[in-house]
């Protein structure tokens, strides 16, 4: 009854991956680099203690790079692992397509 | 320095599908209907109260049906909507033959 040629779900990368905060700023980034606070404008709902928790933890596994031109001039890039992430963004977006008008407006997560 | 040609991401939708448990129950539940307890097995370090909540909140936004056909015999399938998720976690997986070997082992999340 599987409905796709389905690989091994990998846990580590879905539990990167399967975080609304990390894919938030996958989505901005994914325009060019941000400093923080101008992720933290556009990440709507943020606030900087998780954002600062994800961009570590983003770092850590090598899905974005800090570059840091002077103390006062860090921006976030996406490398190439992180912009391999965008099509898990696609895919939310094939969904969310499916889904207009079925979901609640205001369903709880 | 858009990389992908991109659709607004639909917040909704990432709120719903951003979410490691969830994802976790659309991959065992793509194999076929399961039963809660069987649910619980496969999903491997969920507890029963987080469980139960997904399995409410998907019910709710219609990505999976609750089948009562008796009180000792509840199974929970995946709907159609259910179904157009699975693309998700294939790019989830598509990114983790990337991932591999760049991820860190524990990394936390």
């Amino acid at each position: 009854m599987s409905v796709t040629t389905k690989n091994p779900i990998c846990i580590d990368s879905l539990k990167m991956l399967g975080d609304f905060w990390t894919m938030m700023i996958i989505d901005k980034l994914s325009d060019g680099p941000l400093r923080f606070r101008d992720l933290e404008q556009k990440v709507n709902g943020v606030n900087t203690a998780t954002l600062t928790n994800r961009l570590k933890n983003m770092v850590a596994v090598g899905m974005i790079e800090r570059r840091e031109l002077s103390r006062a001039d860090v921006t976030y890039h996406l490398t190439p692992l992180g912009e391999k992430a965008l099509p898990v963004l696609d895919a939310v977006s094939e969904f969310s397509s499916a889904a207009k008008n079925i979901l609640p407006e205001n369903h709880s997560t």
